[in-house]
């Protein structure tokens, strides 16, 4: 087993062309200009895994971007694993503050430099590479399944249909995802909790046109303002979320599990240099680790209205909009959340205005428990590639649809990630490190022995 | 005297041909790129007022764009008006919100539909015919200056070194100005106070980068929430603005003068119902009249930040940034009320967040005395072609130039606006009603018989 590390120094090149022809795909899935794009990703897909040793792949069309589906089943008696990943990319802006153009993947430093370098493509492609050698080199102790969807980034809106639709195509004992992060290069981690995702865009109308700000000014409702303040109304001094009920579900965290979650690494200090921040801001009562695992936060994404333009312009504008997101833990269900959350923000609004809430997309927070077999079988592929047991961490960020897997086919995911918190995924210069990308091939084919050893013992 | 409707009706289709020429120049002064447009628009002015009948006409370079000034004397003796106006445009953004291109003027429904068809080339191309009436048929009683800038909507940044440069040229004994608006098309009024203005450009820096808001949502403090919340303290639950010493050196009105300000024609009804909101909004206390009139006021008129694209982006965005102006009453002035707003500003920020203030214009108010004998040939000139007097009302609109031609150059102003509140000025669909325009140029000239004849007397 460990030709694992010869066959990768053997064909590193060939990955890493490979990795950046994927990459040079501008598959973002939020803006529809980009669909061709996401054609043309899904078929590089096929060809990779069908050429990695699949017996057969299937790009399955959906109402949205299709899902790449490939197996190779070597033994029905055997179990099988269900690879999961996403083909589909964030958008770019501000595009004006990457240093190299985003789809035009670079090394430097040691690193892969391009948006999806890490989320999803470089964490992706490392199944891949793991299976083509498993395959090569005649291995593969399981069945295996690849399942790659082109709409994770947007919260998955086809894949669910797609799941209930082909429960049996996607028969699996285990998922294993990488899409997430370790705690640092020498901590290897693996994430046993993701929050949730509630996503809605806010429309407050004022005027029914823009005004000029001199001869109004002072007498109407403006749009802005009014919207600031029910942002604002929104948490209170401590910064709890006001929603009423919004915490109600929240799964009570014991003090023991505290205390265990506050061993893990954590410097302030550094924290705030990276971020260059002078203070951290968040939930009263809780420290920055539980604030981003166990606790639910609500932030403004994105906001507009007026006049955005060079110089000064005097107006008092017809609308405000803004898209505010609500991080979710279990058991907080993102449609009741969501309902609550409309129903308050539009108590919220004065008379003098109108206000919309358009709900936009939507997730369940995932816990995996790490006594399931997949779990220790990931824990000892760590072990044998980083020389230490890897540590269970919660993780602040979504991937609503792993919830789903267990809804709707009742597969449990594992998520052995190995992405790192500098690699700014869903920022400008988005980065995955070289050693975590040829680790990451590396560590894989060991889940599979040891879970398939599991199979048989 | 009574000939100048017939050499209307005669030239009419001239006079619009040469305006709607005059409003296909798009010379927006807030745009960098609209440089070459300010240069063609000033060239255009120079034809029409020399082709008129100046005797000279003069493009004045200044830092920003050229002042086009032009004369006729007739007998240094005799008095003086000059015509202050201005050739520059506000923006078009939204341009989707407009019916027909901004800069393709049109006639319907009896009125011209462009951006500057009022403010101000529709305005101040009145004077020009007027002017041009008078000499063509030997009527003109006192001696005429031209002053017209292309940097109004910006604040006239080069105008008021202009001015100080140019003392023995400027002297004149009025300054006439129309860029503000009647009461209504059958109730002549005119602007006796105008309100100052402040404006400032804010922007909010949270964490170095954009980040990932399920990663870090609930840890770090997000530059939108904040930037919401500072913006929401800057005014308290009756709408008073919390500035402290904001309301410092506002001039005490009367309760008799307020009382003769609620006699001037206001309908609630008609005013929300032409604005499509159900409420206004305004500092408690205050009529709308005297809210948008006698006191100051502060709206943000334009708010960025974070993801503003299509769908679902989760995102904590590294910098929020918002557009604020207060319009000011005498005697305040915007420098010392910007420096108060900044440190005010700079106060409400937490230690988790960066802000910075930059300030972009600014002007003083105006109020003009009724007394004046320049009032009172305005009035009669009105009382001649609407058979009513006109009414004297205080815009909350700013020309802060006007402020400083006093300032400096120690000459009143006079404003005779023929323009209505539905002419949509500084927004989507600016338009011009034709009457408002012809009778314009008919009432000009009865001004300086008026005028000029008080000289004499």
């Amino acid at each position: 087993m460990n030709t694992i590390k010869n066959y990768i120094e053997e064909n590193k090149e060939r990955f890493l062309n490979e990795l950046f022809e994927l990459i040079r795909i501008p598959s973002i899935s939020s803006i529809e200009a980009h669909k061709p794009d996401m054609i043309r990703c899904a078929e590089y897909w096929k060809k990779l895994i069908l050429e990695a040793g699949a017996d057969k792949c299937e790009i399955m069309p959906t109402k949205g971007n299709p899902v790449v589906y490939a197996e190779k089943i070597i033994d029905p008696k055997l179990k099988t694993v269900m690879i999961y990943g996403h083909y589909d990319v964030m958008p770019v802006d501000p595009v004006e503050l990457w240093n190299t153009p985003p789809f035009e993947p670079e090394i430097r430093d040691g690193k892969i430099w391009a948006r999806g370098a890490d989320d999803d493509k470089g964490q992706a492609f490392m199944h891949a590479k793991a299976f083509e050698y498993m395959v090569k080199t005649n291995q593969l102790p399981c069945n295996v399944k690849f399942m790659l969807e082109g709409e994770e980034e947007i919260g998955s809106p086809s894949l669910y249909p797609f799941c209930e639709e082909n429960k049996e195509l996607l028969k699996a004992d285990i998922i294993l995802v990488s899409d997430t992060s370790m705690i640092d290069k020498d901590t290897p981690s693996i994430t046993t909790g993701l929050r949730g995702l509630g996503y809605v865009e806010v429309k407050v109308t004022g005027p029914n046109r823009d005004l000029h700000s001199g001869l109004y000014g002072g007498a109407v409702a403006n749009p802005i303002n009014i919207l600031c303040e029910m942002i604002t109304k929104l948490t209170d001094s401590n910064n709890h979320i006001t929603v009423p009920d919004f915490y109600k579900e929240v799964v009570f965290v014991s003090d023991e599990e505290r205390a265990l979650m506050a061993q893990a690494p954590y410097d302030e200090k550094e924290y705030k240099a990276a971020l260059n921040v002078d203070e951290l801001h968040g939930e009263k009562g809780y420290s920055t680790i539980e604030r981003t695992g166990i606790r639910p936060s609500l932030d403004v994404c994105g906001i507009w209205g007026g006049y955005q333009g060079e110089g000064a312009k005097t107006v008092i504008p017809s609308t405000a909009h803004a898209k505010i997101s609500f991080r979710l833990v279990p058991d907080q269900d993102y449609n009741v959340i969501t309902e609550r959350f409309k129903q308050y923000f539009e108590s919220l609004a004065p008379k003098s205005v109108k206000v919309e809430v358009t709900p936009l997309h939507g997730g369940y927070a995932y816990v995996s428990p790490i006594d399931m077999p997949a779990y220790k079988a990931a824990e000892k592929a760590y072990q044998t590639t980083y020389g230490k047991r890897p540590i269970p961490t919660r993780s602040g960020g979504s991937i609503p649809i792993v919830a789903g897997f267990e809804k709707i086919l009742g597969i449990k995911s594992i998520l052995m990630g190995f992405g790192l918190g500098s690699d700014a995924i869903h920022s400008p210069n988005e980065n995955y490190p070289l050693e975590q990308f040829f680790k990451g091939i590396e560590t894989i084919p060991y889940f599979y022995k040891e879970f398939a050893k599991e199979n048989i013992a």
